[in-house]
């Protein structure tokens, strides 16, 4: 091939981080997707459920998709499925254990029928479009996660999502160096890879590290031992398993995500535990205290999650109860800390024992390390570098990186979401800008919010509200009563009680010498009022109503 | 002494961090307050400003209250000074530098006159009503921070305040390590200590250890450097100015805070720079790139902050340009991490380079790690202990610690603020509960927001509001005209559109069928169609006007 045709790489996905949650390939007039995950809203984010990539771009050329292509099966990566299916109908392409959560989030959503899903296994080689791909298995901390050899006539392009070099995996099946060492061999065109711990000097510890810790754990806990976890940390959960064995105790999963991913990667085979150890949580529930292991969620600390609900006594099934022993198996995505440390010491006042990553090795990342991205250099030896899976100041570390690994700095484009970058005659280049942010999903709508609406959110939030409700008489222009006033989030009932005959008293001047057309004078004096009274400036809505 | 008689300890203020903020001692009819500091909102405290302690407690024993003693000169122990002399008009004790920062801070308010502060030098001894306290050095990340020992007839109680054990401070002026073996010595029946660290392992490294660091980034740099840290870290100042001197580069300070402050603390001789390198920032800003450093706030990205307005181009003096160099020189405070993540994303766009602590060792703890609280215990050898500066979660670790260094689990408290403790008679119990909260200041107004008016707040920014506005014709019981409805944090203007004229109907209809009286049959019918329609719940507000 002669390497002159134009590959376009449009990174679409991702709240701030670059091609995380979605990025197309467009080549020869066909587009390839990779991946298709939701982020979580951020703490400024009021009201969102979560956030999906903005693919509007590709609306236009839906004809010209031709496949979907999951890296693993977490949220973050398959969690928008839906949602493109829905406008985008084209085949998803994973390996089992990815397409069987896929399946399963899909059916709980009354989708299945319509989805084509199509099982690849890691190192299988499959051509989408005029895209080959060549899969290759990687270690992250869900089983069956594999990276992407994408050759087009513009070249050879190496896909590495969510990663790490976990020589030990819990799963024993260790990334596929001899696939990246034969790329290298090759020539590889460029590099997209993985920047999430760009500032994370070091190796990243295998995710087999922890196993002692959890053994400790449930050897020295008197009563129960409940751990918390996301739902799609698959390996997380098949520690717990083990541990649970060793020490003689029964496992059992609460809530919906847990048990049916559980279920699923059994079934496939990816999460191996005994029948004797497994129980149904009601079962665990009346059992010997220092006989039951509980897995669920809410590791961040998610008001909804089983931890959340436990820490304020509002779970259904259970509740904490002096003696049990909680464990957090995750770090504390950003923003998230204060949300967990309060579900902490919530958990502790109930006189539980918690253990999370800031006392115990109960969690390791599953992101490469510095050492990993520059073995991963090594390895691959790519012309050109496109560092995704990252703010921008991760990626610039990132990109920092690969040129102290010797990558020409003309080679290393750092981009955000939206930014098309192309690859033809071996250069690589910017392209046109799309639209590439991100659309808020709240409750059904998908898009009916937007930045502005965050911003009245905001403003409503920020002092509350109060509306002065008046009916004017037609005839006499005067006021028929006395202006009702409702405050919402702006004082105490007491400190409103002082304000609000003061209120009513400068909303009856303004009728009364400015006559009816007045709702902006009411709204003027109102709020330099309460600003002069308060230094808080709510938002204020005059209705007048005139008969 | 007898050690018969009782001293209450009342630990009053801090956002679940226990005494952090404010402590009281009660004893023999008198009280003695320590420390009055703020804390800063969470995320989810919506248009608060900032938290004070409640000390409601002690409003009616104003006659009894001898003092207030404070322990060092940042925010979160002085920050509330004004607030507490407003209503206990006591003297203030404390060392010259944490005066001089208190002065600078009341005289910004207009409150100098009322104040009565009396300086002490760390290793002084003075009587406060039936308190005798012997203060001491100790090292932390602000010069002249002292901790206390408090004699009464229930015994010697050691207060130690935020502190490190630095072998090497900045000003060579270590802990007074003779004073806490002299306690000892005499034996020690109470120790509260700071919590903050506990989880953390080994030793907090000296402040010395970031000299090199900033060394480096001045060498490097081509154009500016602006370091960005608390104004009341004085330190710090001190060790870019060493760097400063040492680079070559002039050095002003941006901001009024960091100008008084830096300005008071020269002044009383803790901050040493030549007069040759000090410029103010106008000048600083005329000059060659290459020759300037510019200090400022805004380490957490806090939006009102010179950072915070350089990020986002609102700055007024000076704008970030390619080429600069920014030093974040703090860690960010559990809570803050998305914000000053998006400060440093927007600083690169600009194309300045940003230093950060994840990334080169431009900030170090202030405060003790486990091997340093160990040390204390040894130093001490106190009988009780009662950790403070934490929350729950780090106490219970400092307790942890306290019993692995032999202290008797029964002679352990761990409480949280508004419970008091009584030592008497060489023992140590829980006395009363009272309010131990903190108060909301927002504007003006102290207290006039409370966990009720942030619960509003919280759901007029989750999905926003409705106000449904409607005149109905006396006699005949029909609506005027057509309902006015207006929405704000709810919707898009395009999807609100869509949704209005159905909300209109919906309205009539309840109206033309139930009649006057229906305010509530409105609100639950708009609120039904509107959950229908977008899985939502808006307030929603109905205005009728009859006449």
């Amino acid at each position: 091939m002669s390497k002159n045709e134009k590959l376009k790489i449009v990174p679409l996905g991702g709240l701030g981080e670059v091609g995380k949650n979605m990025t197309a390939y467009e080549y020869g007039g066909d587009i390839l997707i990779v991946d298709a995950g939701i982020m979580f809203p951020q703490n400024d984010m009021l009201g969102v459920d979560y956030i999906i990539p903005d693919f509007e771009y590709l609306l236009d050329k839906v004809s010209r998709v031709r496949g979907l292509v999951i890296t693993h099966g977490h949220e973050d990566h398959i969690g928008a499925v839906r949602h493109v299916l829905e406008q985008i109908p084209v085949p998803v392409f994973g390996t089992p254990l990815t397409l069987g959560l896929i399946e399963g989030k899909l059916a709980r959503n009354g989708f299945t029928d319509k989805a084509d899903l199509r099982t690849l296994q890691a190192g299988e080689k499959v051509q989408i479009g005029k895209f080959s791909i060549e899969t290759f298995h990687i270690c992250h901390s869900i089983p069956d996660s594999i990276g992407l050899g994408i050759t087009t006539g513009a070249g050879l392009v190496v896909h590495m999502s969510d990663f790490k070099f976990d020589q030990t995996p819990v799963d024993n099946w260790p990334t596929d160096y001899a696939k990246l060492a034969e790329f290298s061999q090759r020539g590889v065109d460029l590099l997209l890879s993985d920047s999430t711990n760009s500032e994370r000097p070091g190796w990243t510890p295998s995710e087999r590290v922890i196993g002692p810790a959890f053994d400790k754990v449930m050897a020295e806990a008197e009563g129960r031992v409940i751990v918390a976890t996301f739902a799609s940390l698959i390996s997380r959960v098949q520690q717990v398993a083990d541990s649970a064995v060793k020490a003689n105790r029964k496992l059992a999963f609460a809530g919906t995500s847990m048990v049916e991913n559980a279920k699923i990667a059994r079934n496939l085979g990816y999460l191996v535990v005994p029948d004797a150890t497994l129980v149904p949580i009601d079962q665990a529930l009346k059992m010997d205290d220092s006989k039951v292991v509980i897995m669920c969620t809410g590791s961040q600390g998610e008001p909804s999650s089983i931890i959340g609900r436990l820490s304020t006594g509002s779970n259904r099934q259970f509740d904490v109860q002096a003696g049990d022993t909680i464990v957090l198996s995750s770090h504390p995505i950003p923003g998230n800390e204060e949300v967990i440390s309060r579900a902490i010491n919530r958990l502790l006042r109930f006189g539980a024992k918690v253990i999370y990553d800031a006392i115990a090795p109960v969690h390791v990342s599953g992101h490469a390390a510095q050492e990993e991205m520059k073995l991963l250099f090594n390895l691959v030896r790519p012309k050109h570098f496109l560092p995704i899976h990252g703010e921008l100041r991760q990626l610039t570390h990132h990109a920092w990186l690969a040129e102290q690994m010797g990558i020409l700095p003309e080679n290393i484009v750092v981009v955000e979401n939206g930014q098309v970058v192309e690859l033809s005659g071996g250069k690589l280049k910017l392209g046109e800008r799309i639209p590439g942010g991100y659309v808020f999903v709240d409750g059904e709508s998908i898009g009916d919010i937007d930045h502005d609406v965050m911003k009245e959110r905001e403003q409503l939030a920020r002092n509350g509200i109060v509306i002065v409700d008046m009916s004017v008489d037609k005839v006499t222009g005067r006021l028929k009563h006395e202006p009702e006033i409702i405050t919402r989030g702006f004082l105490t009932p007491d400190a409103a009680e002082r304000l609000i005959p003061e209120i009513r008293k400068r909303v009856m001047k303004v009728v009364n010498t400015s006559g009816l057309e007045t709702e902006k004078d009411i709204s003027a004096a109102v709020k330099s009022y309460l600003y002069d009274q308060t230094k808080r400036r709510p938002m204020v809505f005059v209705t007048l109503s005139k008969g």
